[in-house]
């Protein structure tokens, strides 16, 4: 018998290494289950609820029409000549089609993006930074922000030994990071956010996870996700402040993940981005601090998941690396046009004087409304399970709880060879059909269990949804508790 | 003043070393001219023609109608009931939004694509190779094909040292895999086409590298272009199975890149499919060689590069490695929905009884008509210039001539610290405003010199495009020749 090529023992040990528990085993399970209930089987529940992914649309929440409208014209510029198209739509359409070669969105763009779009990037970060100064030839168009974050990481990564670069990543983290540094072999510098503090960031914390790091690797980049994944906090101006002039004194590369800087939800909070704060502490900071900015079509109001659309705001980059970025990105052509196509409707949404402005905020705000209801719901109602402490979901798209596990579920963890909280968010798909990812995917403080619900299913669903889990939660601590 | 952290010293070393000819320093200069004639600049020509890339909308083919109807009706689905829009594309965009999460383009698919999708491929590879299964789980949806690529790429390159992953490539290449293998830190091995032999693989040379690579790396895999990018040449199918006899001997991973598959124009010339052609080879073979095949939508009669729209079949893979394949793709979440459904029409195509099927079937002759009358139109002129040579453009979209280039001119571009056919491009570019990339950006023969032109003009230009760069190098063989 031949052997194979590639086997376990033969794959890349980085590709080996590499884990992405937002879709790993806990989802495959779910999957296998649904299969399992479409094909007549039996459960003790008629539906899985997938609550393991901020994906939007496939929870329910509707498209925002005008950016839908914006697109198919683009798509199929015949529908120009339609009445059923209003004409603002028509007009941002053109616009686009004019930015793209041949007129047509089948044709590549430049890799940095259309240029018509870049400008209009720009244009909505300095309305957004209240007259910051953003140049468009500082925006690149991404397919996703995922795709803005590896290719950054990309550039930053080298080194053998004790000359690798260490990533300082939050923990927990939105596990893309994570896999990142594995595929690429650097060296992840965990910072832990404050749990008692709202997952506040704590610049104590940061210099004593950088003076540790610094024994055996170069710890070069610092990233922040900020409203938080997993977590929901939103940073104040003061811990932004605070970690920029830890990144000035360190010489960090600071690549702040804002795609959900449209989801806040706590009337105390406000997000400020990184430039801003960046450009309000002085010339000094602003004019050296290399800072990288992701934004994403996939999260906000939009939910477009499934455009793959995305930018990323690079200020202070030395020229000449730039030319090695756009270099790089070269090789992959250009991002999706669709998503460069819907990312432009973000940034350049209707106006008080245009036809669709009433339609575009009203749906705007009903999408924003109901989730600033579902986080608040989702708050109040864990935190009313005994065992279980939930801080306030201040933003984002994701309440990430603490569990309180007995000890001898523990122990069969163990002897089953997996996390407690995998045990946990195992036994809580089999028994209820619910699908949430443990926190050990997200990295948490040893000894702590959480794990990561998104709060995007409908209101009513999500009722369903906590109360089946308090009642999972009683009877998983009832049954454990007893064994003692 | 403070350092920059990221400085070309401190840039990760392999970026340094990707090269992308396509979109490299002719392409930017031909940017820059664009610019220069836009702002009123005068030079002695009055447009520049980009011939540089197979980007067939930005040089003003049509899209598919039908493709784009069913792409805008699953973007904006209440053009469902729009009666401009007909009963069939209604039908596949309804099945592709059932494949969808929440019945949205919007939504995240999972990581390998729409299951729909998959299983309309699969069927589409079973009925092109004339009844060899296709098992819709070996086949997952990419951001284009250069993205598979990369994917497969990075599983199976590894190594340090005199282990490093050797990964053989055709010369003249798509610098796509000259970047990745330098991105990857793996190493090239190069075997030669035989431009004597209208660029028809032999299988000595691969003999030839294979047993050269082994004395510094292990050769883990072979990349076939098939029709030829650069060169235009479609494979025999005996070439074929000399390919896969040897990576069945030498136990070499295959990735067959066959995205020119509609692209064949010489009459005596076919597209054999590896899969085919390996099938036909008996069990032995069909059921050992590791082998993925790579499709897209940007290229054949729908040139929608702009979707970033593509699929690999993976055949053989070790099912543990397969599991690692899809938890890799995982991390970049999942490939645009727009080209997922681009990708549905093309291997879903209007049938006999259905309404779109004659328009559908008048677009695409056009196009491939068209393209055929440009190959052998491109051939045609090139070989009447004295001192180029051109093989027959059997296929793809690209003429790649080999050029003579005197001793003087040589010289000149030594000084300049340039290759010689980078002059040539360049001379050209600035002259007649034709961007075609050099030879030395694909690779070629040492002493050998060539350029790659698209056929995707329209005749009428390509014919203008083809005399000027005619009347260019007569005059450029008289300047240089002159100076002897």
């Amino acid at each position: 018998m031949r052997e194979k090529t590639l086997t376990m023992d033969t794959l890349n040990p980085q590709v080996k290494a590499v884990e992405y528990a937002v879709r790993g085993p806990i989802v495959i399970k779910a999957g296998e289950i649904e299969r399992c209930l479409e094909e007549g089987g039996t459960k003790p529940f008629s539906e899985v609820i997938k609550a393991n992914i901020g994906d939007a649309h496939a929870m329910g929440q509707q498209p925002i029409t005008f950016l839908r409208q914006v697109v198919a014209l683009c798509t199929f510029p015949e529908l120009m000549e339609s009445p059923s198209f209003p004409e603002d739509a028509k007009w941002r359409a053109r616009r686009i089609l004019q930015g793209c070669g041949g007129h047509s969105l089948g044709s590549y763009s430049a890799s940095a993006g259309v240029e018509y779009i870049r400008k209009d990037i720009a244009a909505y970060i300095e309305q957004r930074d209240e007259g910051v100064p953003s140049n468009w030839e500082d925006i690149y168009l991404t397919t996703g922000a995922s795709d803005g974050i590896m290719t950054i990481l990309r550039l930053l990564v080298s080194g053998k030994d004790s000359s690798r670069t260490g990533v300082m990543i939050p923990i927990p983290q939105y596990p893309l990071y994570s896999a990142a540094i594995s595929e690429m072999d650097a060296v992840q510098v965990n910072y832990y956010l404050d749990e008692d503090n709202c997952w506040a960031l704590d610049i104590n914390e940061l210099h004593r996870a950088y003076q540790a790091a610094k024994q055996h690797c170069q710890p070069r980049v610092i990233c922040i996700i900020n409203p938080g994944n997993p977590t929901g906090q939103v940073q104040s101006k003061k811990c932004i402040e605070e970690v920029l002039h830890f990144a000035y004194e360190e010489n960090l590369f600071v690549m702040s993940d804002e795609v959900y800087q449209d989801n806040v939800y706590a009337p105390d909070c406000q997000f400020h981005s990184f430039k801003k704060v960046l450009y309000e502490m002085g010339p000094e900071y602003y004019n050296s601090v290399e800072l990288a900015s992701f934004h994403s079509t996939s999260k906000g109001y939009t939910g477009e998941c499934g455009f793959r659309g995305g930018y990323m705001e690079v200020i202070n980059m030395d020229p000449e690396v730039k030319a090695q970025l756009v270099k790089l990105l070269s090789v992959r052509l250009c991002p999706p046009l669709s998503g460069q196509a819907a990312m432009d409707v973000i940034v350049n949404p209707p106006q008080p004087d245009e036809h669709s402005y009433q339609q575009f905020h009203q749906e705007k705000s009903s999408v924003l409304g109901a989730l600033a209801e579902k986080a608040k719901l989702t708050e109040e109602i864990l935190n009313a399970v005994p065992g279980i402490k939930c801080n306030p979901v201040q933003g984002a798209m994701y309440a990430f709880p603490r569990i309180f596990i007995p000890p001898k579920a523990m122990e069969e963890a163990k002897t089953l060879g997996m996390q407690p909280d995998m045990l946990y968010c195992l036994r809580l798909l089999e028994e209820t059909g619910i699908c949430v990812v443990p926190g050990s995917g997200f990295g948490q403080k040893d000894g702590t269990y959480h794990f990561r619900m998104t709060i995007l299913p409908s209101k009513e669903k999500l009722k369903v949804l906590l109360g089946k889990l308090r009642d999972f939660h009683v009877s998983f601590l009832k049954e454990y508790s007893a064994l003692e």
